[in-house]
């Protein structure tokens, strides 16, 4: 949320009631998802009126806390999977039925590990040739889906395509080779996925859809047709979001306009990571230190939580809604800061140029005193899954869950200290 | 190194051995230091002849592995810590003297941590107005160090600098307030830090350690200066290197001057991190999947530690050498690949332009096949310690270390999977 007045960014008073309580409470830093948020962004996919059944697959990457699995499994979800280990984290971690469960990765799985995942019941997408080959020798005469590269791609930011020359996810092109292992193992094509990258937005997957109905068209048995995820959430009131009763009316479209040319009744699966999480999260912290470098340079403000917490900044450049809040005083001042983190570490920076990590940029916001609270938005999704290094020693830090009555469930506790460092072995000689 | 008539880059073949070893004896990924180069790079420090004595301090947020940490305690060396949390790890995780360790940090610390640093004898280096005032009050009347921001700044890339108006790393100008601060709480000035950042040369640094010294000059209980560290280990066989040799000479004679002129006698401080274990270390993958793009396309190899192990790459742009060791044939055919991890993220890309992080550039290497080994160089510094969350779920993995008598010494053991959602807590109605 933006106030359009002073051109800053804002969070509504209840968040910063209830962020004032978890402070006082908890401590910072910490994460903050809260759950009306997490529930209302799956109703817009919900929505979506596909004709022959619509599956949500939650991308568990975007925020693998088994407290949101197990909340998103009770709205009905199923959930997409993206290594081996996630799956175990799901059917082991969280409780998840593997039946819930697809596997679109990028490693060759083990003929143990496709035991394992068919024996609990976990669907299963070919991403290479190789991945195609090791199912189809471990389980012939099964069902598979198959990714497709189809030569598009699209981009959050300038790289970070998952389509096209440039990738290397999905099959490219190669027809022949996926038949003649298709009929040497006898599988049957039952899923298609033709997911093309982050960022997407309703022309990029109209493009998408008919490429996927085409590949559909070429295999009678396929059932599904899965658009996978990247729908964007723009971090900064002024960045563009995906509309996605507008992307899921292009999917629903197709699907109806394959149906009248087929007859063939298909299936549509998304999966979303980003577009649940993103916004339904916040990273709380506090400013511990203001620094100048005089009068032709910058003011700073350094928070508790930088790049340890929020990787997208430092790894991509992406830009956050920062948020102050004052701990007593009412100030309306408007002032520009530089904010930056606790690493020992120049890139440590959370105020960049857009999509340009480590380029330093002054953000506006409420003046801002030591002791004060920064929030740090749009941080439910790549954020603790991805960040959560142990860099400079740092402890893992809580998840806190703001429930719709208000209250606030530990999901995950702080990591101790010296777990950082429980695993290591010190030779006797040194 | 480097292969010249091949223009690829190469290892030793007593290295080559080694990796086939250890990928038997432990699998892949992995990361492996091998103990004569930590050594020597340590030598490459003793040998400069400061006059009035060199204390080299070893940066330890490059690696923080225990077995590092003892390795270099038993050389001699003192350590530089830049969290807290790095010195009760260096305390209580590694056994190190209080006494050998100086924190340099981004933190204001709480007057409870002070006391825990006094009473353990660790030295303390001020980076901020506030925290001098902190350090002040808890501990009146002693001895402090002060970082400096001397208004230059270096950079290994781009973006790195940790100097000038665009860093918030140490006290710019305001000698008056550093003054107050100082009688205030009348505290002794004995340490002057001037640690400009990252990819220093002598140049460079011949300014930093005469802007250090006038501050020396200004402070007549001064009796030490920490150049702090920054010298750079390029990556690449065509990437520059600092030299040790006469990047130490510089501080050597400035320092010999300042005696001239003063008759002070200034103990030099220098704060290594990557030049010590950066080229010591590589992460040992294998090569799990081929695909292709098609004729137009790109080839791409897939190995099992990518953005997980060297978050270096994705975060910077970082180049690293990259070595096919084929399993069995022996094979001298040259070819182009882009090589990637197995994380489900675009950027999961090792061949990158320089200092372009996720730009995709192919890179001449021996013709590989899945089952090769592939062999990550200059992996010592910032891979395990900065990289390693959990991403994609993937664990922490283990590290090797190659004795100089060939022993293999495992000193961290690979993280078992179910730790990562070890302490997260599932509400009950969930």
């Amino acid at each position: 949320m933006k106030n359009v007045q002073k051109n800053i960014e804002i969070v509504s008073q209840d968040k910063v009631i209830a962020f004032k309580r978890i402070s006082k409470k908890f401590g910072t830093p910490l994460y903050v998802y809260f759950e009306k948020d997490l529930k209302d962004s799956f109703k817009n996919f919900q929505k979506i009126r596909a004709p022959y059944g619509l599956i949500v697959r939650y991308a568990i990457k975007a925020n693998s806390n088994g407290a949101i699995l197990r909340f998103y499994n009770k709205l009905g979800a199923h959930f997409d999977a993206s290594t081996f280990n996630e799956c175990v984290r799901l059917i082991e971690g969280a409780g998840i039925s593997g039946n819930k469960i697809r596997l679109t990765s990028q490693e060759v799985q083990s003929e143990e590990n496709l035991h394992y995942l068919t024996k609990k019941s976990v669907l299963y997408t070919a991403c290479s040739l190789l991945q195609l080959e090791t199912y189809g020798k471990a389980l012939p005469n099964t069902e598979v889906g198959i990714r497709f590269n189809i030569g598009i791609g699209s981009a959050l930011f300038p790289t970070s395509s998952t389509g096209g020359k440039n990738s290397s996810f999905g099959i490219f092109e190669q027809r022949d080779k996926i038949n003649a292992l298709l009929n040497k193992y006898n599988l049957t094509l039952t899923t298609v996925h033709v997911h093309i990258g982050s960022g997407s937005d309703s022309e990029k997957q109209k493009i998408a859809v008919h490429e996927g109905l085409k590949i559909v068209n070429d295999y009678p048995h396929v059932v599904a047709l899965s658009m996978g995820g990247g729908y964007k959430v723009g971090g900064m009131s002024s960045e563009h979001s995906t509309n996605i009763k507008e992307v899921g009316q292009v999917m629903v479209d197709a699907i109806k306009d394959f149906n009248k040319t087929t007859g063939r009744k298909i299936l549509l699966e998304m999966e979303p990571g980003t577009a649940l999480v993103a916004k339904a999260g916040y990273i709380l912290t506090e400013i511990i230190d203001k620094v100048t470098t005089g009068s032709s340079g910058k003011e700073f403000l350094k928070v508790n939580g930088g790049m340890n917490m929020n990787a997208r900044v430092p790894m991509h450049g992406a830009q956050h809604p920062l948020i102050v809040i004052p701990r007593k005083r009412k100030n309306s001042q408007i002032k520009e800061y530089v904010v930056c983190g606790i690493c020992c570490e120049s890139g440590d920076i959370l105020t960049v140029e857009l999509w340009k990590p480590g380029v330093v940029e002054q953000r506006s916001m409420v003046e801002a005193c030591v002791g004060d609270l920064m929030v740090i938005g749009r941080a439910g999704a790549y954020c603790a899954s991805m960040s959560g290094g142990n860099y400079n020693s740092q402890q893992l830090h809580p998840e806190i869950l703001v429930r719709e009555n208000g209250k606030l469930d530990v999901i995950r506790e702080r990591q101790p200290l010296s777990d950082i460092w429980k695993y290591e072995k010190i030779p006797r000689d040194l």
